[in-house]
């Protein structure tokens, strides 16, 4: 007997995403629960990647089965498939585990022929009803499976219309669609070679191996790879008896979400068009009206609606998507799930589930992802700043996806995506947009569509990925081709900046300033709950005071890293670091090292006032010191000029600034590297310059001294970079020791401070347990230490190779965003047991980027660390991934009990 | 009681070097045998730890201790210390427990006072004998205990003579002396400003404690760096009853070898002075007489010298350098140790040893030492070439240490130091030297001086580091102060090139051409034994034919390491591989490639020709393509050049060479790297070009199959370089093995091949089971494994920080030259360990250039490792370490049961 390959939805339940894909679980589960939906059957994902398996075949038996399911529909509907006196008509859809909307194809009205075209005219009683069902599906199946392109039919339909001198579809007559479809069938001869499939079953099959197909099309992959989809899980296929929103005004199809996905109210939200099939509503071909006017327009059918949503929220306890179509006034759902949603819905959904009792705090966690988070983060149009100057929208579009946005303008998604890639932000500026756009969407800072509605495709997209997006923005008139928009009376072309208020829909033809967001409220109170649950700590990197206030508002427990050479490189202090590195003798290093330790003691000052009460980790001087002198570059094309110059007019002074070039020039090129990643820095400068390290722990100690006095709780962590062995540290830290000690002495008070290194050298994490033995403290330096595992020096590899690397593979994902657990990771894991061996309250932490990388938190959680430390806009996100993976952690004890 | 600190000869034995040091030990040994040798006493190694645990203070108890032994000296001679009227003098050397010749300091006669002086007048007869040994004492203890320098001493001596008119020391008269002995005792007393300590008790106290102070002096811990002694291990003080060599003409003193430490031949070899102490002969003031004519001089002495000879070296079965005292016609033994050899000596004596029946085959392949070998493998000079022009030689001195050496003359040893560090060949010439030059001799390729005997200190310090020397060369007058050397009536000044034969003694006045040795004989003999017991193969590093042969003379058993890329750097490809570079289109690049495939296999097929039988590994392109460019800086330089030139003159020509050159500086600054060592090389160029690495791959499978067609047996290795993750691999081998395949198919005939990977970077040690699942063998390439986990970049470290580490003793050695094993060493184990556990057959070796250094050849073994590959003039050694490692593991194996 061959597998099963086919599920009818009565067989199927919500447990079986893996198997059914998310929309064939949930129809299934819908129907089992007595809600109405269309009959239907589901091929399972397993199929799909059997099909692959085969070398896209068909596994065996598998259009047996589905003649069987479709036997049963017949059965149930009293209807036949292909039967020219009453025919039944499905819809056939792609559905994976994952949604991935608008990705994958889909094919309706399935069934039509010439013979069934007749039956269904008398069925329905509506031959304009069923000329227009069979030209839209000539259309779809073309494009879809025969791959004749959709625009050509568009071409012929405007073309016929043009010649009635009609606008709206609606008020194409029965006759002219006839004559079109007529016309669509030649067309298809004449592209193909082939007629068009009138055997249904042929029809049939040849859709279910179009969406197996469709798995792999390019914008389905690109979707997969920036939503970390696998790629061998496939796609199901739903085959469901079609329900018609198009059969007279009595009849209408609808999305709407159990609350609003944009702000997460408890609202019913959605809107819906009468006499329309649903694509008519997602493509934004006409402008839907909002769900609420359903109760005014058929009140019986809006209650039945709302009370299915209320139910299935209840059921699935969460904010329900839902597809609809009303049939001659009977309601019918077509689709559930989960309801993508923006940042500050998601929140909000979660906080407000958890007070409504539906769900736990712990799901409420879990419901909330990074990018959730990130998007809430986001920056808003400075509201002072715009009245201030009297500032005017141009536009005003939908809101769509919250946020605000500024970019340059560009009007195709190839552009967004390479500009966008080459770290340029840019404003997406479409009439509307399709998934073939989606790769320039992702690079995009915001969206503006000139159509559409909130759920238009341009609309979810954005949301989905945390994009600003102003959607149906009338008002403008884009000219893709010429690559500009007009509004009023003003142009604006590509390259010119716009700004966007995706939480407004205002569109402003010029930069506008933009503030962080301000964070409260339900954020404030799922932040609580984060806290409730974590084990990690959250630290942030930070430099100056301004940066340190911002992370505590957001609710860091300490700083991480404080990188002391940033300090350096400030206007007012760069000539004096110079004068050091330049110094001809010991006098006039030590003075200029004498004006640094001021300076810098007032820096530390700062810092450890605002962060009273919590740890300062400081990371005493990492990078080579070339990189405070001026380019070798630079000073080579100067010297040649200036020789050349010299030489033809000899003029005293030249000489004299030619003699002062070449002498500078010599001394860059003497600290030249060849490879300065690896050079001379970190620890290894400490051990031939002594002088500065020396200088920087006075200042610390004398700022922490100073304001210790002053009854501030001050909690120093002077932290060595790039040790690789223990004797490095043993050297430096001694020496250290010593300053600290005399520092103290003179200042005639104690300050509770350690000494700590960083782990970012693959032999200090291999030595781990000799090093714990001096260090008080570890702060893991992944982003060194990716470098150094990998051997990848990330400037040149992120764009000479590593983009290939992630696009074909090779790299699952781009080690220098998430921790590569496998072998990064397995040195994280052995300096953290090793090191804790040998002393016991070694305090581990994490100061690379990893550390606001959610992944990265759990595996930091996993291997016991005791604080993960990011930039300051990153800290609320850590403190939900450390507690997210803290009730992973439980869940696990759980299952292992 | 106070600790054990003192040791009477008859207390102790040579196995008790630790605590006795060397000398100490060997006294013990030769009164317990019964061999004449003063009384005497040793101040053990742990009262100098003690003395510096103490802060520089003698621990509790010593000066009893040492007055009690003196007391027992006294009773045996029936002389006492400081008695006036028979005074027993004594002399105070230092004896670590390794050799260090000369490295600190040694005090004879001490005793000696006002009153003693009277005393030994009357003993001895021979007033001269002891104002001649006050006169030596007083200079010897101011300069070692108080500071005062010898030349300042040395200088009224001279004074004196030349008052006097006498050349010889020999020639001054006793009244002259003791004038000379009250000069140098007011000049004590100006310089220190306090008299000389004339209570011999004070001396000797302060005499014990010079030694243990001299174990620090300067020289002292280059010495031990050089010869990686460890710094605790503390010297002894050997305080022993003063023999006279020089109380008259029947007295006399001199050193000997049972062997010659210079050929290795059984003859006994050294050189004596009558009437003369010890030093007379070291430091080369009157040139000694060899030894064999003290057979005439005095047979009955000469008889017991050879039968003690005898009986030392088969009591201690090894070659021994001894000294000795005739006084009064009697012969006193003061030392013996084991002889300093030169290689070619080290091995004749093993060898000759084992045909004796004297040592087994495991001791004598333990008696031999890699640079031993190194030094057998030294180039000689081409007689041929020199025959041929008719060059004859300037001077003849010495033939102190064997090996011929080129190098620019240098006159001081800072000079050599300086210019030997930064790699230029430098011989330095001095008139004679003493254990202040130690550091620039190290650094010299070879040493000429114009006076001292074999056993000069310039002698047995070249021939204990390997090092050419021709000593003694009197024809040379050389003027350090002018920094030349005349001789006849040319002058050689410091810069100007010189060949020296350490073999002949020949110094010529010219840079010769040297060729290889020719390694035959006792070195076959031993090589031989080596095969016997190592289990480690041997391969070599070879790019061409010529070197592939060389390296199958001394042995090699396959190629470890080919790098095809140093044959794109050919003149005659180095066009072919810009033109693939710069291609502007793929036909170009594939015409380029074409080029280059016709030339890599006529390489392949050279090295496979000579390689018949055994394997040969192939590494694909590894460097940075930028690296076949040209220089950055230089197209910069003349691109601001041609810039202004262009300005002015506005020629057409110079605008059309300006614009190309803009084009190439815009092509090169686009391939730049901030990092190339962890750019874009190895595998990653690989999956960005694959074009060029499906080219040398092609090569070598043509190559292969033409000449297995020929009856050829020739095994590829194809290695992939760089990889740090499985995926690198399993793309690039895929493709690989398609084109090999092809090749295969193409050529109608089958070739044996491997493909496997480098493990040079830490993710893929990390990651070694993975690896393993695709690679067929793993090859360390230990330079960049180094550098990526300790993240040094050899090429900036070696110059800004390394040398700094390694002096400091941060890094106990440099970690390029020899594996460090706890961090780079643990990754190789972990690889190893869980490379083969997935592929049991998995093939490891080493080719970093560690595969020639004994200790990380040792580890090679000790982890597994199939083989090591060095450069061919390595594999002899390679070849020894893996027969030690070998032997090493019975010891252990025999020791554990």
């Amino acid at each position: 007997m061959s597998e099963k390959h086919v599920y009818l939805f009565q067989e199927g339940d919500a447990s079986m995403r893996d198997l059914l894909g998310g929309k064939g679980a949930n129809l299934a589960e819908m129907s089992k629960i007595g809600l109405p939906v269309p009959p239907g059957f589901t091929v399972t994902t397993a199929t799909c990647n059997a099909y692959y398996a085969n070398g896209g075949r068909f596994p065996e038996g598998l259009m047996d089965q589905v003649r069987a399911a479709v036997a049963k529909l017949e059965s149930d509907l009293g209807k036949g498939f292909g039967d020219a006196a009453n025919p039944l008509l499905v819809s056939v859809r792609s559905g994976a585990k994952f949604s991935m909307p608008g990705m994958m194809d889909t094919i309706l009205n399935l069934g039509l022929n010439e013979n069934t075209l007749v039956g269904l005219i008398a069925a329905s009683g509506n031959e304009r009803f069923v000329y227009d069902a069979n030209r839209r599906f000539i259309m779809m199946f073309s494009d879809v499976v025969l791959g004749v392109e959709k625009k050509k039919f568009e071409r012929l339909f405007d073309a016929k219309k043009a010649e009635l001198g009609i606008q709206q579809d609606t008020d194409v007559p029965a006759a002219a669609l006839r004559e079109v479809c007529h016309e669509f069938l030649a067309l298809v001869l004449k592209e193909t070679g082939h007629g068009f499939p009138s055997d249904p079953w042929k029809q049939l099959e040849l859709a279910v191996e179009a969406v197996f197909k469709s798995w792999n099309n390019d914008r389905a992959i690109v979707y997969r790879r920036t939503e970390k989809i696998p790629d061998d899980i496939g796609t199901a296929v739903n085959i469901q008896a079609m329900v018609f929103g198009n059969l007279g005004e009595d009849c209408g199809t609808g999305v709407a979400f159990t609350r609003d996905p944009s702000t997460g109210e408890k609202t019913l939200y959605g809107e819906y068009l009468m006499n329309a099939q649903g694509e008519d509503v997602v493509a934004g071909v006409r402008t839907p009206v909002p769900i609420s006017q359903l109760a005014e327009q058929n009140p019986a059918v809006y209650q039945e609606f709302v009370a299915i949503c209320d139910r299935l929220e209840l059921h699935y306890k969460d904010i329900q998507d839902l597809e609809f179509t009303i049939e001659r006034g009977r309601l019918f759902m077509l689709q559930c799930r989960s309801g993508k949603r923006t940042g500050p819905a998601a929140v909000r959904i979660a906080v407000e589930m958890v007070e409504e009792g539906l769900i736990s705090k712990e799901e409420a966690l879990q419901r909330v992802t990074a990018s959730h988070l990130d998007q809430l983060l986001h920056p808003r149009v400075d509201d002072v700043y715009v009245s201030d100057r009297g500032i005017k929208p141009v536009a005003k579009g939908l809101a769509a996806s919250p946020g605000a946005a500024v970019g340059i303008a560009v009007f195709d998604a190839d552009t967004a995506e390479k500009l966008g890639k080459i770290g340029k932000k840019v404003l997406l500026v479409r009439d509307e947009t399709n998934p073939d756009d989606v790769h320039g969407m992702l690079q995009a800072q915001g969206i503006l569509t000139a159509r559409g509605g909130k759920t238009s495709h341009a609309a979810v997209v954005a949301r989905g990925f945390g994009i600003p997006c102003v959607a149906g923005c009338e008002e403008i008139h884009v000219d893709e081709h010429e690559k500009l928009f007009k509004v009023g009376d003003s142009v604006v072309r590509e390259g010119e900046l716009v700004t966007i208020n995706g939480s407004t829909g205002e569109v402003f033809a010029q930069e506008l300033a933009l503030i962080a967001p301000d964070v409260s409220g339900h954020f404030g109170t799922l932040m609580g709950w984060c806290d409730e649950f974590r084990r990690l700590k959250v630290r942030t990197n930070a430099d100056n005071p301004r940066d340190s206030r911002q992370a505590l508002d957001f609710g860091a427990e300490g700083i991480g890293l404080c990188r002391t050479e940033h300090m350096f490189f400030e206007p007012d202090r760069l000539p004096i670091v110079r004068d050091m590195i330049l110094a001809s003798d010991e006098d006039e290093r030590e003075a200029a090292l004498a004006k640094l330790l001021a300076v810098q003691q007032a820096d530390f000052e700062g810092i450890f006032q605002v962060m009273d009460g919590k740890p300062v980790t400081i990371r005493l001087i990492d990078p080579p010191l070339h990189e405070f002198l001026p380019s070798f570059d630079q000073l080579l094309s100067e010297v040649v000029e200036l020789r050349l110059a010299a030489q033809m007019t000899g003029g005293t002074a030249l000489k004299r600034l030619l003699e002062e070039k070449e002498a500078l020039l010599k001394t860059v090129e003497g600290m030249r590297e060849a490879n300065p990643m690896m050079g001379l820095r970190g620890v290894r400068l400490s051990v031939v310059f002594p002088g500065i390290v020396a200088m920087q722990t006075r200042a610390v100690m004398r700022a922490a001294c100073k304001l210790v006095k002053h009854g501030v709780d001050v909690q120093p962590e002077i932290m060595i970079p790039l040790v690789g062995h223990v004797n490095e540290l043993r050297v430096v830290q001694k020496q250290l020791e010593k300053v600290a000690e005399e520092t103290q002495a003179e200042a005639e008070v104690r300050v509770p401070f350690l000494f700590g290194t960083m782990i970012e050298i693959p032999r200090a994490a291999l030595t781990a347990d000799e090093i714990a033995e001096f260090a008080q403290f570890f702060s893991f330096g992944t982003n060194d230490l990716t470098q150094m595992t990998f051997g990848f020096s990330r400037d040149d590899a992120e764009g000479k190779f590593l983009q290939q690397y992630v696009e074909d593979k090779i790299l699952p994902t781009n080690p220098f965003e998430t921790i590569d657990q496998r072998g990064v990771g397995r040195l994280m894991r052995l300096a953290v047991e090793e090191g804790k061996k040998v002393r016991s309250g070694l305090k581990c932490g994490i100061c690379g980027e990893h550390g606001g990388d959610p992944e990265s938190i759990y595996f930091c959680h996993e291997i016991g660390l005791d604080y993960v430390s990011c930039s300051p806009f990153r800290v609320p996100i850590a403190r939900l991934s450390a507690a997210q993976a803290a009730i992973r952690d439980r869940v696990k004890v759980t299952l292992d009990k």
